[in-house]
């Protein structure tokens, strides 16, 4: 398969994501928890953000896919997470885990693994460093955001990682690697300026999260959802003027989340496998 | 009273709520509180977004009305919601409520009604879904966003509810009803563009609370609430160039409500009675 | 030293925050959480927003400053900040504190003196009203926002509490006032829109809290905070069009700080000192 066929497969499970309007339950964090429903709204999914432990097992029955994101983490909210995840795991509902800062605290880590161990997920999508610190391996972890680590081998790290936890990595940075254990594909739309606005990792995973309630290959729903944000990103900065900033950038990545066409991950979406 | 009095009632409420600047107190979710508050001052008004139970009280006690939003709950902001509730009316401080979701869950739904229980609310703001299942009526609710339900009787609906529940109700929708139980009025502004933007609900909610800190008149309230964010949104959608889509749509309701004159109710406003 | 000498400070401590992008640790509310994230991404530096009791010490382990944000206080949460700030004193991390609303309600009061009784703060950013009422001088205070209160002796309130609490005070208005009990800064931008975009008190904050973390003159980094917002404030309003309103204004404002250079602070900036 070339790079033109999976393409042409992430357009089709886009049309598809579109006609579907897939429920995505998010448990996610209290910072970025907006920029998620809005890029869910925008991509064309339906949203729906209830945390309490008393209700998520309800709210997960009737969705598509489910959202983990350590973000925000607290001992009630690492609870929902496995009542929610386990329940998803019990009927069905595909998971996608955020990993995110979870170099910056050892509950944060701890409650990863937890996460891991209680709770099978289909996807896990996160930065170098965060993949790096679940791989085992150390990783240079600054707050939530990883320095610019470049390695050699950086699709070999996602691959070993996908072949240990039997699940798809979805490690993103300067150039993407999405691994099922077996290929890498490789993904290299996005730019700086993502860097610059609170979320962008939170709302790639809630895309990759709506991709997943639309099908049952893991490997394709991962890539569709990077490549979806990317190639966004790519028109976003596209469209910024010069006297706007990182302001102005995270609307237009919405904006460009609504807007995005078959041709527009034909024309700008670069995508190896 | 024809559809020009009822322009002129809520533009004349516009103008004491701007004199005024009433102050809000949003007991409300973590999804959609920012733009809440954002919206709240666009249009004039002082937003406090304080739900701790130990300080609900002495919050209410400053405020001209009070928002109570089910859009996240849990067991310890319901108990809140109770609290201020019951301090909102021993000293005469309206409420409205908003029901955001409560088909999601059994617990959203069990409590719903024990607010509605312990607590006299001065007007209800929903979606169709919503409302009929506060009604009792079986509601096709997905997520926190109600499937386009078209009925034929929807003033109906909001009529009833409100005779039942001594309240006015703001359905919400394609077309909008208020009712107090007696009247029906309906307004036909908004657009599909609002559904692509999480919070437009929410917001509507936080925009009545705000009329409501300025009148005892709670129909005209409602209206005037449901009617400025509407032509507020008409007007947003007016704005938006070709290249734009949700994230900018969102930036331009609350510059709407910000820039919102009185020509703008006169012109763009449709309402009936 | 003259109002071009302090400019070439701010200039100086501006070009250093942005080689060492601080990570800032905000124990902040989730009204505007979002709002900080951003505009510290925006400046250069490198925000993270855990407030989990149990993680707390981690970050602030690794952190170049640390802000306490009162907004949405809760028992938990207060416990939090002081588990976090006497980590911070411990290891001599600088903290501002933000007292939001601290009239608001007794509870908030009381913590807000129990945090300055259990933590020695470096800088306290609030507005007058709120300084007023940790200086012990009746403050009327509305909701979160303070009433235009003008004052013949601000700086002289400043300057006073500064003395008494040994910390810096950053008290904003229509004019700013910064004093470390010997000197008084005076700053002369930022404008009325800031009022209608909730959180600008926040971010004000948030950027006192990335300068502290890059010097040991707390005096100059809360200055340099907040002439850098006051700045930006103005760039925005300048680049706002007839038909925009507070909604594009905050994202201008995002914009603003992430274009700021060195020729802004020179040519915007009114400080004396």
């Amino acid at each position: 398969m070339n790079s033109t066929n999976i393409k042409d497969d992430i357009n089709r499970l886009l049309i598809k994501l579109r006609a579907e309007k897939p429920l995505v339950h998010c448990l996610t964090n209290y910072v970025t928890v907006n920029d998620c429903a809005n890029i869910l709204l925008a991509l064309g999914a339906s949203p729906t953000m209830s945390n309490y432990i008393e209700e998520v097992e309800d709210v997960v029955e009737k969705s598509a896919s489910l959202v983990i994101n350590i973000g925000t983490l607290s001992k009630d909210m690492l609870n929902s997470m496995i009542v929610a995840g386990k329940k998803a795991n019990e009927i069905g509902v595909p998971i996608v885990l955020d990993p995110v800062g979870v170099g910056s605290s050892s509950f944060r880590r701890e409650s990863a693994f937890e996460i891991l161990r209680e709770v099978k997920v289909s996807v896990i999508r996160g930065n170098i460093a965060e993949i790096m610190i679940l791989s085992g391996m150390a990783g240079k972890v600054k707050g939530v955001d990883s320095e610019e680590i470049r390695l050699e081998n950086s699709g070999e790290v996602a691959l070993k990682l996908a072949k240990k936890l039997n699940t798809v990595i979805a490690m993103t940075g300067d150039i993407d690697y999405i691994s099922d254990g077996e290929k890498v594909i490789t993904i290299n739309n996005g730019n700086k300026m993502m860097m610059k606005v609170t979320g962008c990792g939170c709302m790639a995973t809630a895309i990759v999260g709506a991709y997943i309630g639309v099908t049952k290959d893991m490997l394709l729903a991962a890539s569709a959802g990077i490549l979806t944000i990317g190639v966004a990103g790519d028109k976003a900065l596209n469209l910024l003027k010069s006297d706007e900033g990182s302001g102005s950038f995270r609307v237009k990545l919405i904006d460009s989340i609504d807007n995005i066409k078959i041709e527009d991950i034909k024309s700008w979406g670069r995508v190896n496998e």
